[in-house]
Parts: C-alpha cells; sequence; structure tokens
C-alpha cells in the first residue's frame, strides 16, 4: 500500500531526483491505534530538512492525512514518508519550481527479540565510517549508502546493531539508532554536529531526561570513554530504547537511569507529540 | 528513452533501494560517431564500485549492447548509466540474492559557450562542504546531494563551475569535475582517498601528462596553494578541458601545461579505451 502524491501506486517516474542524487528527506513513524506516534515532532523535522535542501515542503494537514489513509483498519505498523525534490532541472542543479514529491507506504509492525529490552543487545563496530559534513549533519536524507554498508558486515544472528564511528574515531551513532551513555549519572549523546542524524526519540529522551532532573550533555564523545561508559543504550522511534549488554567482550548491565527512561518512555509517551 | 532491465520504461519500482538510501552508482558517458567514449575505464569503475558495495555487477556485453541500442540514429550525446542494488532486503540490510537494476538513458548533448574553452570560466568557491568518508572515497555513487546544494549557490550566469573543499579546506574537486593545479611546471591533482569522485577523464590526464613528461602529484591540495597556482584546469568526460580564468577575484591564464593536456586530449583521446 503506497501512496505517490495521493494515488495509490507502486512505482515512480525514472528522472525523479530522489533515485539520481539522493535528493530527498524521509521519516519512520510508529503507528499506534492507528495514529502516527509524535507526529509534530517527525513533521517538524521534515520541515526544517526541506529548509536547508531548498524543498517546497508539504502541507502538513495533506501528509497527515495521506498516513491516516494507509493506516484505515490497521492499527500498529510503520508509515514511511519520503519527501524528493521530484523530477527537473539540469544535472545537479535543481529546476526553482520543482514540485516535491511524496511517497507514504505502510509497513507491518516488525517483531524483535523481548530480550532486546528485557537484558539487552550485543553491539557490533562497525568499520564503515560516517560521512562528516557539517551542512547535512543531522537530516535524514536519502543519502544512507554507508549505513547499508555498515550493516553489511556483521550477521545479523550474532548482533542486534551496530556503532557506527567517524575518520575521527568519535561516537555518531547506531546505523538506524542514536546513542547514549551514563557516566558518574550523566546522561551522554552526540552533538551530531558534523554528522549523524538527529533521530525523534533521542530528542524525546532528552527532554524526558532533563524534565526528571537528570543531567544531559550532548556532545563529542570519544570511542575510549564510550567503551568506559557506565551503562549504554540505543534508540529510535520504532525499537525505543534498547540497552547494550556486551561491546566488544565488555559486558554492561541495564542501570537506572537507562531503566528510568525505560519506565517513562512507557507511561509518559503519549504526553509528547 | 529510457531502458530499465533491457525494457523501454520511464519508471521504476518504488522500493528500488537507489531511491530509499541512494544504494547504487551511475556513469554519464560521452557518445561520439554513435560509441561510447572510454567505454572500458567507465565499466572498469562501475565494476570497481560494485565490487565495494557488493553490488551485483552487470555483465559488460549487456550493458554496451543496451548502450548501442539507444544510440541508434544518434551521433552524439550523452548516455547515463545508473546501476542500483534494486530492490528487497530488511531496511538498510539489503537482500544478499538482489538483483542489480540497470537504467540506461540518452541525453542531448549540452552546448557551452566556446568561451570555457578558448578564454576559460570563472570559478566560484561553494561553501557547501565534501563529505569525507574513506570507504566510499572516489566512487561515482548515487548519494550526491552534496553537490546539488553546492550548485544551488551561485547563478549560472555568473560562475561556469563551483569548487568544493571538504570541512579540514583541503580542495577536493568542482560540483561536476575535477581539478587540477600547476605550479612551477608540476600538474598537481587531490588524491581523493577521503572523498570526491575520481573522474575517467581525470585518469587520462594524468595517464596522458605522464606519458608526455609531465611530473604529476597526486595528493592533498591546501585551498591556500591552489589559490598560487600556475594554471588551473577543470575536466570531465563531457566538458574535457575548460581552464579556470577567474577565481575569487585573482585571474590566471591559461599556461603551457593546460594547452599541452587540451592539445593532446583533442588529438589522441581516441586512442584510449
Amino acid at each position: 500500500m503506497i501512496l505517490v502524491d495521493g494515488e495509490y501506486q507502486d512505482s515512480i517516474p525514472v528522472d525523479d531526483r530522489g533515485l539520481a542524487y539522493g535528493d530527498g528527506l524521509f521519516e519512520t513513524i510508529q503507528i499506534d491505534n492507528g495514529r502516527p506516534v509524535l507526529w509534530k515532532r517527525h513533521f517538524r523535522r521534515l520541515q526544517k530538512g526541506c529548509g536547508i535542501l531548498g524543498i517546497n515542503v508539504v502541507d502538513t494537514d495533506i501528509l497527515l492525512a495521506e498516513c491516516l489513509q494507509l493506516c484505515q483498519n490497521r492499527n500498529r505498523g510503520i508509515i514511511k514518508i519520503i519527501l524528493t525534490r521530484g523530477s527537473g532541472g539540469r544535472g545537479y542543479r535543481p529546476d526553482k519550481n520543482s514540485l516535491t514529491r511524496r511517497i507514504i507506504s505502510f509497513h507491518d509492525w516488525p517483531e524483535y527479540p523481548e530480550d532486546n529490552v528485557s537484558t539487552g543487545i550485543r553491539l557490533y563496530r562497525c568499520s564503515t565510517p560516517v560521512s562528516s559534513n557539517a551542512h547535512l549533519a543531522g537530516l535524514k536524507t536519502l543519502c544512507r549508502l554507508e549505513q547499508v554498508l555498515a550493516q553489511m558486515e556483521w550477521d545479523e544472528a550474532q548482533f542486534s546493531e551496530g556503532l557506527m564511528l567517524d575518520d575521527n574515531k568519535q561516537v555518531v551513532e547506531g546505523t538506524r539508532s542514536n546513542v547514549f551513555i551514563v557516566k558518574n549519572d550523566v546522561l551522554i549523546t552526540p552533538e551530531l554536529k558534523r554528522s549523524g542524524i538527529k533521530g525523534i526519540m533521542r530528542g524525546v529522551i532528552v527532554d524526558m531526561a532533563q524534565s526528571a532532573g537528570i543531567q544531559v550533555q550532548q556532545r563529542d564523545l570519544d570511542h575510549d570513554e564510550f567503551i568506559q561508559a557506565d551503562e549504554i543504550f540505543l534508540c529510535n522511534s520504532i525499537i525505543k530504547v534498547w540497552p547494550v549488554k556486551e561491546y566488544q567482550g565488555k559486558m554492561y548491565s541495564t542501570g537506572n537511569i537507562t531503566r528510568n527512561i525505560m519506565r517513562q518512555l512507557r507511561q509518559q509517551l503519549g504526553d509528547y507529540e
């Protein structure tokens, strides 16, 4: 079930700039009770990305209506929204009047092992680096080839997620998640000023933690410091929080601050939009 | 006129991984006398890129036959080949058995001002940086959003091309060309170990210059050193060589080594394949 510019379709024009150049953005959104969760935050990120890319933004009411259309008679699942700059232009140079193309698809809810939440996951260290580019850092653009290559590095049966560093050995993110550590009761997450995606769940967790009086630092996070963490966890809009139980042969336990965040997410996520 | 997997089509499946993740490669090839110029070099780059990305490579005979099919009754033009990893997989993680999708299109030959060759061009300095990623450096992947943003920075009527630097202020390339400077009779071009695309014409020029006894250095090229060049020129498979006559208010003339390279390209390009 896919809507392309509001019509049920399973193909797009071959001259779409999303295909040609990765010239677009996407969002992956949890559907619960037939409604997109954290819609306003997802839409604001799309809006911000469109502004930086100079793509005409789509009206929030149109996008939401099309998402809800795909969610009819479905309680739970995932909506993926792709916005591309559409067709046209001369080579890399876009047409200023290009019409944003919107591609919205519904996907079944993925079933992950319950253990991922209750006892934590094994985290792989990827050798594929994350690109550094201060102008694109934080955005969820269609240029995700390095995440594809990173996921090809390990066997899914062995590790549930992989950690990606930049060329300077700074910790950036998981291949499809953001990463937090706890050290001496301080919650630390990479600032993502030069690379990485600023996840929606990452933002919610930062806000929740600050509201709960937990000290939060968004800053550079060196790999050596990462390894010495008291607690490590990953997050995204679908998995919520997965504690890390093992990384590079070292064992970690799910500590108090991680448990606190997980409990708040269970109890209060509905208060955030 | 577009062939998708050998069939005339103007659309692709919406689940193509080239659209979703930039999970593919492309080539832009000059057609002269109805034949692709430097075919073997273009194909080898595709082959190398497929190897690094883990994409099943397409047989050279099939690709060449489809290019020639589109070139029938056309003397001059451009062929663009896109290879994507096709459809399938779970999120970023590809299906190991995915079928490479090939998208081949013919485009009219672009007419650039004759002055670009005879007197040179004005070069703009882009503020959009080129991403650094040692694993993808050199490849012509579909992830080209930074080139799109860079080209949006300037007005086409003012500048014919833009120069891109990395986050460390090292000169990398033009938005759609490679860059050479001459200093004290040495030809210097960025090594492209951390970022940039290793252009086919760049490779031909390095080979030609070395055969002609010109000293060539492929190495880091600092922006300060770039400005102090005796000669600057840009190249790609379509424009061949454009001398730079002005950069950031400083004037440059088309010097002996640039003229030598341009003459060799006119006389001997047919010897290269």
